[in-house]
């Protein structure tokens, strides 16, 4: 443990701030980046994040805040990426420091709408960052548990095992585990296809399914993961570890997954521009179903079996009747 | 399809109703053996069962109900136990017509605490069927939902395919679907195992442990259960198949399983008794907990890594502490 290591956090949300607390327990100081400054002028003041976790306290003396995002990468060595993925190129646009010799860690679920890469790629691509310097964290976590300091479980993934144990070390306290992992590429599809599917189990639930339905659903689910992940970057896995399957489940079966709400609504009838009026925001499950469905199509001839995405796809963006497409799914799934 | 098939059910639970009901969506007539008279007189009179899914209306005219297991099983060719193991062998002890030439279905899920046999091994070990003549009806499959007619999944299987496609077909409706499966004993070994895991899920959740806690467990659970039964039964299967994960899953993740119900007390601080009498029943996954454990120390130098079962029976045979056993297991899960 090094507790003078320098991270920077870049993020103002609800798992941003999880992630700040997890590295506060274990170094003297970190940078933390959030575009909102009133919520940083709260944290100075009141200790604790006004719109997300406000139950967590910091202490001041540890954060280094900032609104501006190139004064955080500048000053850190490892950079932890927790903006959502729709507005990380907006936020990337603005840096003007160089992020060459930067460890860069991801904690974004997600794909990037405007290069459909996952964020890990779209670092390496867009970048060129080596992929020595790029990781995943990632597992079955949601932030709400880790500000009650229930015990969670994170997977650190990264090409290079140094970077992957600095990180796991750092992150780790009495209701942290974390394991490590060379996967970044089918840690980070898992993170986003859970998405998907966490869409389609709200979609069941919207159309009257129960859970015995859901349990197939689910078991379905990881073989289809296991599938997709296996044609896009073929490597030993066990699609049973906590950080493919126990993230599946943690979004799959929490009635608070903004991406199980969102299908809830399309099951109960709800147009997807409806739905997402309704709920202020859009689930990245939404972007995903269309990345996975496309990348998945471009391989022609050597395409996943992948009956959930398909379906997922046809109801969000081919405005097919979520009800007979239902009823076709249930035939291929077992 | 055949409607003249002959069918009996034994046993008179919420399961074996919704197995009645089931065939009876696809034969004529079944025989229906239950103990207690006084419910035979209700189904008779009122259409229902008054004990266990009373929302499910049978023709009576379908039904031959009887109080003795020997008619039943003397006019039937098919027999479906659904009787709870540890009442099995009481029950099969009144027998005095031969099991012979019958085909023998299992939908218990559990040890006969007797011989600590599964059933399928029971009936061939104490009754020399052979095998080609057992199988097992398993899958992710609350009795309430069947009633409800809600789209449920099961797994027929037997080591003679053509019974098992016979009983799927039987089975099958608008509201079952059924696949078939090779692998008797796989599916029953993970119809017990998985009670012992709702124990587990309920202890966590009795000791406070949350969402992403059960998470991990569920990966954990589904490793440590393949690695049990390729062990006890070595052959190619897919434990992310319905019939093992979609069962782990049904019953980790249900509210409604009383082993879960009985894990949350254990956890909660009852001791094994007070929380038996409270629940006036003795869990299946009790009784299975101690029998996986024997069964995988019988096997000394061949031992699968268990230690979640290997916890649950600490906690619950010798009387070990749950928050330390739960401390010691979550280091040893990831």
């Amino acid at each position: 443990m090094n507790r003078d290591a320098k991270f920077a956090v870049l993020g103002g949300g609800s798992w941003a701030t999880a992630i700040a607390k997890m590295l506060c327990e274990n170094v003297d100081q970190i940078y933390w980046y959030m575009r909102n400054e009133a919520a940083i002028e709260h944290i100075r003041k009141e200790d604790h994040n006004p719109n997300y976790l406000s139950s967590v306290e910091f202490n001041n003396n540890q954060l280094q805040l900032t609104s501006n995002i190139n004064e955080a990468v500048q000053n850190a060595d490892y950079l932890v990426f927790v903006i959502p993925s729709a507005f990380l190129k907006t936020e990337l646009d603005r840096l003007t420091v160089p992020l060459e010799g930067k460890v860069i860690f991801s904690a974004i679920k997600g794909i990037v709408p405007e290069t459909s890469l996952i964020v890990g790629e779209h670092f390496h691509k867009i970048y060129n960052i080596p992929f020595e310097n790029i990781g995943v964290i990632t597992g079955p976590c949601h932030a709400e548990e880790v500000a009650l300091e229930r015990l969670s479980y994170l997977t650190i993934a990264c090409a290079n095992e140094n970077h992957a144990n600095f990180l796991a070390n750092h992150l780790s306290s009495h209701y942290i585990k974390c394991k490590t992992s060379e996967d970044v590429i089918g840690t980070e599809y898992a993170a986003m296809l859970k998405n998907i599917y966490a869409i389609a189990a709200g979609i069941a639930h919207g159309l009257g399914y129960g859970d015995n339905f859901q349990s197939v659903l689910m078991s379905n689910a990881i073989r289809e993961m296991k599938r997709f992940i296996k044609k896009t970057h073929k490597m030993k896995r066990n699609i049973n570890d906590s950080a493919y399957l126990g993230d599946l489940l943690v979004t799959g079966y929490s009635v608070f997954s903004r991406n199980r709400m969102f299908g809830n609504m399309i099951g109960k009838g709800y147009t997807v521009r409806s739905a997402q009026m309704e709920m202020n925001m859009v689930a990245e499950g939404y972007y995903a179903a269309k990345s996975a469905y496309k990348i998945n199509e471009a391989k022609e001839n050597h395409k996943a079996k992948t009956p959930i995405i398909d379906a997922v796809y046809q109801m969000l963006y081919k405005q097919k009747d979520p009800k007979s497409i239902f009823t076709k799914l249930t035939d291929k799934l077992d």
